[in-house]
C-alpha cells in the first residue's frame, strides 16, 4: 500500500464528519477474544516452534486451512501451489518482483485498487487502464485495446491485475462469460493475469462466479488472498496459489519470511473452526450496511446522482453530475460532514475526476444515514 | 533469508547429529508468557487500533522504545527517523530496492551472512568481498579495492554491508579505528553504509564500538535492528534508522506495510520493561554456552585447526587444516553426530571451502560437548 498517498488523504478525515473513506472492516467484528485464545494455544502447544525461525507443524495447520478452502474454490493442488505472505499487498509486490521489468506493460481495472497502483509504479512499469461498468472489467474494450497495440507494434502486457470479485473500488463483480473471455485474450496474447480475492469471501448475496485461476487451463493466473477483511488487517497475513513452477519463481524472490507467530495463532484459529464461524455474521453486518448505504443514497441523493449497487465487498462507487469535481468538493464535504476517496485516486491515468468511493463497512447506520446527507448536501453546494 | 536454499541446508540436519548449523536462539528464553500478557494488554487497551489497518497509540509505543534505544547508542534523531519493518532482512531488503539497480558494486563482508546475499542478488547486483580478520572487515584491504577500482576506471560501489557487531558468521567485531576508516573511504569514494546491528544487544563480555551510524557526519550510514535475537524471530519484527531524506525514500519503496498487531504486542512488552529485564539472562546463557564451546573447542580440535573468539553474538567460525573440504565433510560429519554451515554458504565468491561456521546458541552444553566431539572426529577422518 501506498501509504504516503494514504496518509495524506486519512488526514482531511476530522473528529466531526463521518468517514466514509477508507476500506476498513467494522472493529466490532474484530474476534479478539479468540485471537487471544488462538495465541495462548499455539505457545501452550508449539511455542518454540512458532517462535523460532520458519518450520514446524503451526504452519502445515494454517496451509492445510487455506489449501482445503481454496480447493473448494476448485483450485487443483496437482498442479497448484501456496504460498502464505505478510498480506495481499506483500504476495501482490512479490510476483512483481518475480515477473516485472521496467518498461513492461501492466494492464489494470480504471478504477482500480489505489494501494497496488502505488506498488505498480515502484516497479516503473508502464500501467494501462481498461474501464469497468456493471459487469466488471470490459473486456471487449480490453480486447480492442490489446489488438490496437498489437497493431502499433507494441508488446503484449506482461501482466493483467484484476479484482474480479466485488471490485475495490466499483464494488462490481465480472461475470462468468467474460471471465472466460479474459482467458481467451491472455492466451491469445500471452499475458499472466493476477487475480486478486481479498473480497471473494464478502458476497453478501451470492457467491461470485469461479475465480479465475480455476478456469485457467495455461499455467498463467495467480490467485491473490487475504485475511484483512475477513479475521483483521492488523495481522498482515494474505497468500498466494499458482501454478507450481511460478509459486517456485515467486518464493525465490519472496524475502525476510512471514511472521510464523501470527501464522501460528491463524492456524489454531482456522482448526478451531473461529475463520467459519464468523463469516455468517461478517456477512450480516455488512449486508445491512449496504442495504442501508444503498437506501440512503436512493432516498437523499439528487436524481442526476449516480451509483453501482455491489453485491459484496466493501464500496459503493459514485458518479457525480457532469462538471462536479470530487477532489475540489471534498475539503467542503468534510466540513459539511463527510469524508470519502475521491475518484482520480483509483485511475492510472487522470481519469475519475467526477466519481468517487464510499466504503460501507467501517461506520455504524446512523453515520451512514450522516454521510449520505452531508454528501447530498456538498453535492447541491458543487453545483 | 534465501529460504530455499537454508532450506536444503536444512535437511542435512538428522535427528542423531547436534545441530550446530542454525543461527537459532535459544528456545528456552523465549519469553511466552509475557508475550502473551502483552498480547492480552493491547487487544484489551487497543485492539481496535492494533487489529486495524495502522495507525493508533500502540505504535508510536514501539517506535518510542525503539527511538530511545537507538538515542542510548548515539543516534540523533533530530537529523534521523526510524522505520518499523517486518524483520531487519525486510528492513535490508527495502533498502535495497530504495537504492539499487542492476549492475550495481555492493561490497560486503567475505565471509558475510548468507541470507543477505540471496537479497542482495535478487537485485541483480555485483556483489565484491572484503577479507574479514580479528578486528573485523580489513579496511586497508577495501581502501586498495577501491583504489584499484577507481583506477581501473570501475564504478565506486553503490553501498557496503556490513555487520560491523559480533559479525554473522566469524563472531569478530570492527574496531573503533576501522569504523572511522570505513567511514573515509565511504566519504572519499561517495557510497552508502547498510550497517546490521542484528548482534549488537547480544555483547557477552563487552560492548561494541559505537555503531557506525552514530560517527557518521554525512548521511550516509542506514543502521538495520531486529528483534529476532533479543525476543523471538518469529515475531518478525525489525527497524531502520536513516538519515531522514534516506528513511523517506526507504518508506516510499516499503511494500504491504508492518502486522501492526504485533507492532502492539511489542509496544506493550517493551513498555512494561521485558525487553530490558530479559537481556541479562539472555547475556548470562549464551556467554555459558559460547564459553564452553571454546573450552571444547581448546580441548577436543586437533592441533592444527584455529577458530575465532567472539566477544558477543551467535557464532564461532573455524578454519580447518589445509585441503579439508568443509562441504564435503558434511555428510559424514552428520552421520558421525554433528551438523554445521560449510565456509561457501557464506562467501559471495567461491572462497570458504576450508571453513565452518558454529552456531553456540541453540543447543543445550552437553550437547555442545558432544557436537565438538563428533566434529574433531571428522576432521581427522577427513584428512
Amino acid at each position: 500500500m501506498d501509504h504516503s498517498a494514504y496518509g495524506s488523504w486519512r488526514n482531511i478525515a476530522t473528529d466531526d464528519a463521518v468517514s466514509l473513506s477508507f476500506g476498513f472492516p467494522d472493529p466490532d467484528l474484530f474476534p479478539e477474544d479468540k485471537l487471544h485464545t488462538s495465541l495462548k494455544t499455539v505457545l501452550a502447544d508449539e511455542g518454540d516452534d512458532a517462535l523460532q525461525y520458519g518450520g514446524g507443524d503451526y504452519q502445515e495447520s494454517l496451509t492445510s486451512f487455506l489449501k482445503e478452502q481454496e480447493r473448494e474454490r476448485g483450485i487443483d493442488f496437482e498442479t497448484h501451489e501456496l504460498l502464505v505472505t505478510n498480506g495481499a499487498t506483500d504476495a501482490i509486490d512479490t510476483v512483481c518482483r518475480a515477473f516485472l521489468e521496467p518498461g513492461d506493460t501492466l494492464i489494470v481495472e480504471k478504477p482500480t485498487f489505489m494501494g497496488v497502483l502505488g506498488v505498480f509504479r515502484n516497479f516503473g512499469v508502464n500501467i494501462v487502464g481498461v474501464p469497468v461498468d456493471d459487469d466488471g472489467m470490459d473486456v471487449e474494450a480490453l480486447a480492442d485495446l490489446l489488438e490496437t497495440r498489437q497493431t502499433a507494434g507494441q508488446e503484449s502486457p506482461k501482466l493483467l491485475y484484476t479484482i474480479p470479485d466485488f471490485h475495490n473500488p466499483t464494488g462490481t463483480t465480472l461475470s462468468r462469460e467474460r471471465r472466460e473471455r479474459l482467458l481467451e485474450l491472455a492466451t491469445e496474447y500471452e499475458f499472466g493475469i493476477l487475480e486478486d480475492g481479498a473480497y471473494s469471501d464478502l458476497w453478501l448475496d451470492e457467491q461470485a462466479p469461479p475465480p479465475i485461476a480455476t478456469l485457467d487451463t495455461s499455467e498463467r493466473v495467480i490467485r491473490v488472498g487475504s485475511f484483512a477483511k475477513t479475521v483483521a488487517p492488523g495481522i498482515r497475513m494474505g497468500w498466494l496459489t499458482a501454478p507450481s513452477k511460478i509459486r517456485t519463481a515467486a518464493r525465490s524472490v519472496a524475502s525476510g519470511g512471514t511472521n510464523t507467530l501470527i501464522e501460528g495463532v491463524l492456524g489454531k484459529y482456522c482448526e478451531a473452526g473461529y475463520f467459519d464461524d464468523l463469516l455468517p455474521e461478517i456477512r450480516e453486518t455488512y449486508r445491512a450496511k449496504r442495504d442501508h448505504m444503498l437506501a440512503e443514497l436512493d432516498r437523499q441523493m439528487p436524481a442526476d446522482v449516480t451509483w453501482t449497487d455491489p453485491t459484496g465487498g466493501f464500496f459503493i462507487w459514485v458518479e457525480l453530475p457532469e462538471g462536479i469535481d470530487s477532489q475540489s468538493m471534498l475539503e467542503p464535504a468534510a466540513e459539511t460532514g463527510v469524508t470519502y476517496l475521491p475518484g482520480p485516486l483509483f485511475y492510472p491515468d487522470d481519469g475519475g475526476s467526477n466519481s468517487l468511493r464510499l466504503s460501507f463497512t467501517y461506520v455504524k447506520q446512523d453515520e451512514i444515514t450522516a454521510g449520505i446527507k452531508a454528501l447530498a448536501e456538498s453535492i447541491e453546494t458543487a453545483r
